[in-house]
């Protein structure tokens, strides 16, 4: 095994990358591994240098005083041997474009974000491979059922982990290990990453039914039938049957689907509850991954001959060509035989 | 095909049978097919032929027209070609050794009831089959995402029917197909039951943790890992992982997980939040399935060679030798290196 790291930049600083950085921070205490935090806003790098405290995304939250933080992106990266990237996934590249000559020659890349690149339908590794070069032993994801709040309050949570090459995948699992926080290794890059970027369109579509005053027995057999065209989707990809089963695939979309925290089933309430996509995106501080994945989650599979009918139904909803009414009818109303036609 | 029935009978007058016994009037209203209900007390039985509802399982519900009752065995079973099974699991051998001399020699039994025989850990369809030699032919179940009172409000709903010959569960799934209840059709026998037991218990494991105050990070984790050791038993017994991760595996375990409804999942909160299986099951007018069939299931998994270790700590919290803050650390404490060998 490596090493510990001295120091872990983790690039950007909203609920889920400075949760993370909270992790990094409460597992590398007794190694003394420094972790710092980029910033985009400079006012939030001194909030968290001289309060410890995050308290746009975070609220009352007290950071360990071994974060610190900067809007410098060559200052954070300076000496990193691992850079957490926590930025939103559809300025991944551009970020990434602006800072990759600052890494260190031997840093490794690792991505919080689910979502696809809308325009080349690319996941955020494949972004992350084609703008740096970087080898596959030397990018990883993490993935799992994590909503930021719960961690943040320390409640039990595991996660995955995953790279192409295990040791890789052991070795930042060991640096983010706590008593509240159990990251387990996959080296299923594909499976974890289709996991979290459908299951926030899988999600839309529960909060919609949800929205439209469906109950338990409806949602649950729309979790079901979603996580099916999620597998369905990952094994084209070269993904595997058992990360959709995992945390990374199942515990994710549950969470997802569960949570009054998700901005995904949120938006879905919303527009089940009549409301345009319009008037949803004002109503809410940050737009949920979903709408903005839907799209390029359905190219994907189209591309990939693999059909996906809640994702279809939810892009269309989406793009205001069906509506929340007729959807529920399209997705309940089929007569099909046998359990396995329902996929 | 076979002809429409001309009556089902519908054994049992609890909140399942009663709404099952719906679907199948709203499905059979049509092509006049009766179906009557047996009702282990007469006043029950008079409510129903008369005022048209079951109050003290389904509240206002007002019942189809096409629906009688009886408490007399003998006049619900004559001339039924379908006998559906819906009373208390543990009950089921003896109820039918008291009727079965009454059935129509040609009928088809299906089984509505989740749990495994205790003493002998048999699952329902291999309770009926011992006691009434009928062939697996004509020995159906109903299994799925089916939360009673959703049903009775006419919430859409999917469901599984299952039978050893597909021509039998057509047969029967045509029988209750409404425009709210959707049943598919499935000839895993084995691996529907086994979802409908294990989730009971699993959905114990989720409410306890809910009622310690656990997050969603964490419940998702126990409903993922809670699916891969039911599935684990379910392949052991012949069942197989496409049933599992369907409506009667997933779709199931989900729903019973999500609802406040579920006698299982609110059973567990009370354990959860600190009380003794003896005060849980006064506050509770039913004890929930779980508790009842915990045992079995880890019986069956332990006979089996199948490690349930959620199961295992379950049935250690409700018979005393698990505290439920030592059951949070025994399931979330475990460090282990890859998600294959979380499980």
């Amino acid at each position: 095994m490596r090493p510990a790291p001295r120091k872990i930049a983790v690039m950007g600083a909203g609920s889920w990358g400075t949760t993370f950085a909270k992790v990094l921070a409460d597992a590398g205490a007794e190694s003394g591994t420094e972790v710092m935090v980029w910033a985009r806003r400079n006012e939030v790098a001194i909030e968290i240098n001289t309060r410890h405290t995050n308290t746009r995304y975070l609220r009352e939250t007290m950071l360990p005083a071994n974060i610190t933080s900067s809007s410098d992106t060559a200052e954070v990266l300076a000496a990193a041997d691992i850079v957490v990237l926590a930025v939103p996934a559809q300025s991944l590249r551009e970020q990434l474009l602006g800072f990759k000559d600052s890494l260190e020659p031997t840093a490794v890349l690792m991505s919080l974000m689910k979502g696809l690149e809308r325009g080349t339908d690319l996941r955020m590794s494949e972004v992350i491979a084609e703008v740096t070069n970087l080898p596959e032993e030397r990018i990883a994801v993490l993935s799992g059922p994590n909503l930021a709040m719960e961690i943040a309050r320390k409640q039990p949570t595991a996660s995955v982990v995953a790279c192409r090459e295990l040791e890789t995948a052991s070795w930042i699992a060991a640096m983010c290990s706590t008593d509240y926080f159990r990251p387990y290794t996959n080296t299923d890059v594909i499976g974890v990453e289709i996991g979290g970027i459908a299951k926030n369109v899988i999600a839309l579509a529960v909060g919609i039914c949800d929205g439209m005053g469906m109950g338990d027995n409806t949602k649950s057999s729309i979790i079901t039938r979603g996580l099916a065209e999620t597998t369905r989707l990952a094994l084209a990809l070269g993904g595997s049957y058992e990360t959709l089963s995992g945390l990374a695939g199942l515990g994710d979309l549950v969470a997802t689907c569960s949570s009054s925290l998700s901005r995904n089933n949120t938006a879905g309430r919303l527009l089940g509850q009549g409301l345009y996509l319009d008037e949803v995106n004002d109503r809410m501080s940050q737009t949920a991954e979903g709408i903005k994945s839907g799209r390029a989650v359905l190219d994907l599979a189209t591309r990939h001959n693999v059909e996906v009918p809640i994702t279809e139904a939810v892009v269309m909803v989406l793009e205001g060509t069906l509506s929340v009414e007729n959807m529920g009818a399209r997705l309940l109303g089929r007569r099909l035989k046998s359990e396995g036609e329902l996929n």
